[in-house]
């Protein structure tokens, strides 16, 4: 984080928030969209791997994360050595697996005559290996932390560890065996779960390297989120949630398509709302589908635009036409929320998300969510030939475009600032473009190079809003920009060693986390993954060129 | 122990001790042998049961073990309190279960937004779920604790536990949730399981009442170790031992008749000898029989001994007849190891047990088993038509008795002696009394009365070498003394709230250990449980009265 807050601070924060969100109960279940849902459950396939290295960390100071990974042993001694009481390794499965790890643990150098203790941590990056969990100071709950402690009775016996992973390391510690005996750890093997069928289409030859790394990485993490449904990272939270899933459509419909995935994903929100009707930020599909009590005011006019560009993509009207009441339900909600002056203003009343900043004033952000979704709503009206019923749309967008230029952008600079203390930030900009505020392409490239350029404006902290920078540049025609910015944002991350992208990074503070301990992030997290999204569609319209 | 070792030097004397023993290697399995066994393999039934209630340890100065357990809540607040990060409660199942746990986890308090991680302690005695088990200072594997760490990914969920404990409390802590909930625990349910069948026949009124709660004790012992055989302990080693064998077996015939486990049991040492034919002090029945490397003199002898009362207590000739060239095997290996002088000498070559007690000179001792199994082995060849082909026998048991009351024995003390050191020690008047060594029964009194009132003699400290005392006490007539250390042994440990025999009771120090951590001892003992068998074979032949 940008913010150095202790983690009290932020535990504090996190605590001040909860307290003053008003939460409606949820409605009841609308069992007709859960069962479309429930119907279009994908196939998860399973890829057993061989372990490729025994690893360890050594420390970097200069790496981002601060240690590396070095090859320490042959793969064959796992099988070969009798690991004793107190010895350990980590094995290196070569790239980030979302998935179950077994292997046959074989007694070696005697009888064994008592159970076998291990503890094995399994990590994304090397820091979740290299360095001791506890104490855990983070505020996140510490179930989260990948690690078990398993006792195996009776040797040889095939262990499978009970619980699907996110890990490309593997640490294994033997803590208690007898001093008779120690193990050996045949056919080790990572057995990666995922619904991403086949393999997506290679990128032209000619783009310059780093784009077909990021493409690569950037694909490796909609793989290891794509199962049951679109996970927003398969470490964290492992769940279901508006946001992250419009950027995995987005990436989805350029590379796996998974469309019934998507598709099973509108449907779980839709039925499962608020009292109200308002969609939920997430929801859980184990052990039943279920509401997750967290509504979020941008993720739910997210839905409307994740729902348009499903029914663009796919041509599925039908869909659209299914969902469309849910669609309409939102705006109506979120449109209560507008004053007599056409602005939004943030009360703090519902969560608005934005990004993980602290610091944020996201009032001017959220107007500029508004505007989009009221944009793409009547565009998905229109699809379905229901504008009628939603014709006071247009109007809504002139009045809330209006209020903005009026009172939200600064004349003098060109900038769009956000709440009484008229705050400048990234997130204000790259909303108010993509909601089309600005009055030309070129007033909107002055307002985004301007305040990528201020060192007092607030910065962003994910990869989620950074996407959104990219995505209101393309918007506004700073192909290059935005190019040059993924390149170096999400090429940062692959030059720091991620197989997959991360759920925070923060060139600046590379080991900051907004949960108060970096061994709580996810390190392939859902909302990273759009890069190959941005270079493909760049591609195909021409913006990119070989 | 009555010694007072430190941990170290328990360790110390451990590996020495290892050191010099001289393995054998494994002979190949006898496969008919072993197809028999395994054809005999009795079914395990299952005995669910609720906790009785909600307790917490209390210290207790006066208590041997130094808790009490007092009741703090009824069970229904299992299921109906919100119980969050950070606490904790103990059931009580009300007595001594080998089994599975399972539980129903329910979220409480709020959405489950993490998984949940449990530690659960399983405790036979409170001292197991009253004091932290770490750090451990035993010698024997940590991997022994039964301590389970799981999480839970998916509420609500039922979580069957993964393997088989030995417990009557359950010590439960909440890891980690969130902050924004907690769990509820409903259907918590104890899994007994066990191959004893029936409830064995009650005593006769009019007994006095120690007898009763004595012999109820013991029979729950032998129903917590009576599985696919007959374990030591349920919690530690799980493993079929020549020594406990016998002693269940002696238990069994007066109450459960496992006849079947028994015959399975000698099966399997029959199968799995060493190269040169001796058997095993342990075997493995998981995953498929295996020989253990620990032979134990002593324990090979009284392999004999077990089958020679199985062929008595159950008229099965035809086994007798299979088994008996082991039987003969086992004598012609041990008594090589008697001197022309007729006398054995323990020079450390094969381990003698006899008990744990470290400062114990165990040759005569060992003269005494083997005098013991040679009479009984003379006795089963009679009975099997066979003694034409051991026609030495008599001489030799003449021979070693000559031996021992030649140079044993102590003509003015009229006690035996052990080893260069003239040590004397309770172990070896026993098994010179059971050995039929003394010219009289007066003469048998005579030692054993002495050496128990001797304070300088070594003592026993486990409750296997408690039993061959009462054995030796029975064998010359003394009766009452043998029920009155019955009554104050084993009826010290009802006292000290033991709800099935432990593995070391030594009245002096409870919270001695021969691992060097009370927390690795097994609190169900297979070799403490033979009060009832005592308590129903005197009553039979008449030495109790009602």
């Amino acid at each position: 984080m940008s913010e150095k807050l202790t983690p009290e601070q932020i535990a504090a924060h996190e605590a001040a928030e909860q307290a003053r969100r008003v939460y409606l109960p949820p409605g009841p279940p609308v069992e007709s969209y859960l069962r479309q849902a429930q119907a279009l459950v994908p196939e998860l396939r399973s890829y057993p791997q061989a372990p490729i290295a025994i690893v360890e960390p050594r420390p970097n100071p200069a790496a981002p994360l601060r240690f590396d990974m070095s090859p320490s042993g042959d793969v064959a001694m796992l099988a070969s050595r009798c690991w004793r009481t107190g010895e350990s390794f980590t094995v290196d499965f070569g790239g980030h697996r979302a998935g179950f790890l077994s292997f046959r643990l074989v007694p070696a150098g005697g009888m064994p005559d008592s159970p076998v203790r291990l503890r094995l941590t399994f990590g994304e990056v090397p820091t979740d290996v290299a360095e001791p969990l506890h104490p855990y100071r983070g505020w996140l709950s510490e179930a989260w932390l990948q690690e078990e402690i398993v006792t195996i009775d009776d040797l040889p016996q095939t262990v499978q560890l009970p619980r699907r992973y996110a890990f490309r390391y593997v640490k294994v510690e033997v803590i208690a065996a007898s001093s008779r005996f120690g193990v050996s750890f045949a056919e080790v093997t990572a057995h990666e779960v995922t619904s991403a069928i086949g393999v997506p289409e290679r990128l032209p030859e000619g783009l310059p390297d780093w784009c077909d790394r990021v493409d690569a990485v950037a694909q490796a993490t909609l793989r290891s989120c794509l199962q049951t449904c679109f996970e927003d990272g398969p470490r964290r939270d492992r769940r279901l949630w508006v946001g992250d899933l419009r950027l995995q459509a987005l990436a989805s419909y350029e590379t796996y398509r998974a469309n019934d995935v998507v598709k099973r994903c509108l449907y779980l929100f839709a039925g499962l709302t608020r009292s109200d009707g308002l969609v939920n930020g997430c929801v859980y599909e184990r052990p039943v589908p279920t509401y997750a009590d967290t509504v979020t005011f941008d993720y739910a006019a997210l839905y409307n635009v994740t729902l348009q560009e499903y029914v663009l993509a796919t041509g599925d009207l039908a869909t659209g036409q299914d969902l469309w009441p849910v669609a309409k339900r939102q705006l109506e909600l979120l449109c209560a929320a507008v004053g007599d002056d056409g602005l939004f203003v943030d009360t703090g009343a519902t969560w608005c998300f934005i990004d993980w900043s602290r610091s944020l004033e996201r009032s001017t952000a959220i107007q500029g969510v508004l505007i989009f979704a009221l944009r793409r709503s009547w565009m998905l009206a229109t699809m379905l030939g229901r504008a009628a019923e939603v014709a006071h749309y247009p109007d809504q967008i002139a009045r809330l475009v209006a209020a903005a230029r009026a009172h939200l952008l600064d004349p003098a600079s060109g900038l769009f600032l956000s709440g009484p203390a008229r705050q400048l930030s990234c997130a204000s900009q790259a909303w108010m473009v993509l909601a089309g505020v600005p009055e030309s392409a070129d007033q909107a490239r002055v307002a985004l190079r301007q305040v990528m350029a201020s060192p007092d404006a607030v910065k962003p902290v994910t990869p989620y809003l950074y996407h959104y920078i990219v995505e209101a540049m393309v918007a506004c025609g700073m192909n290059d920009e935005a190019l040059e910015l993924i390149r170096q944002y999400w090429g940062g991350m692959v030059e720091a060693g991620a197989d997959t992208f991360w759920e925070v990074y923060d060139p600046e503070e590379p080991l900051s986390s907004p949960y108060g301990d970096i061994h709580i992030n996810s390190y392939c997290h859902a909302w990273s993954c759009t890069p190959t999204y941005f270079i493909r569609s760049m591609l195909r319209d021409g913006h990119l060129k070989v």
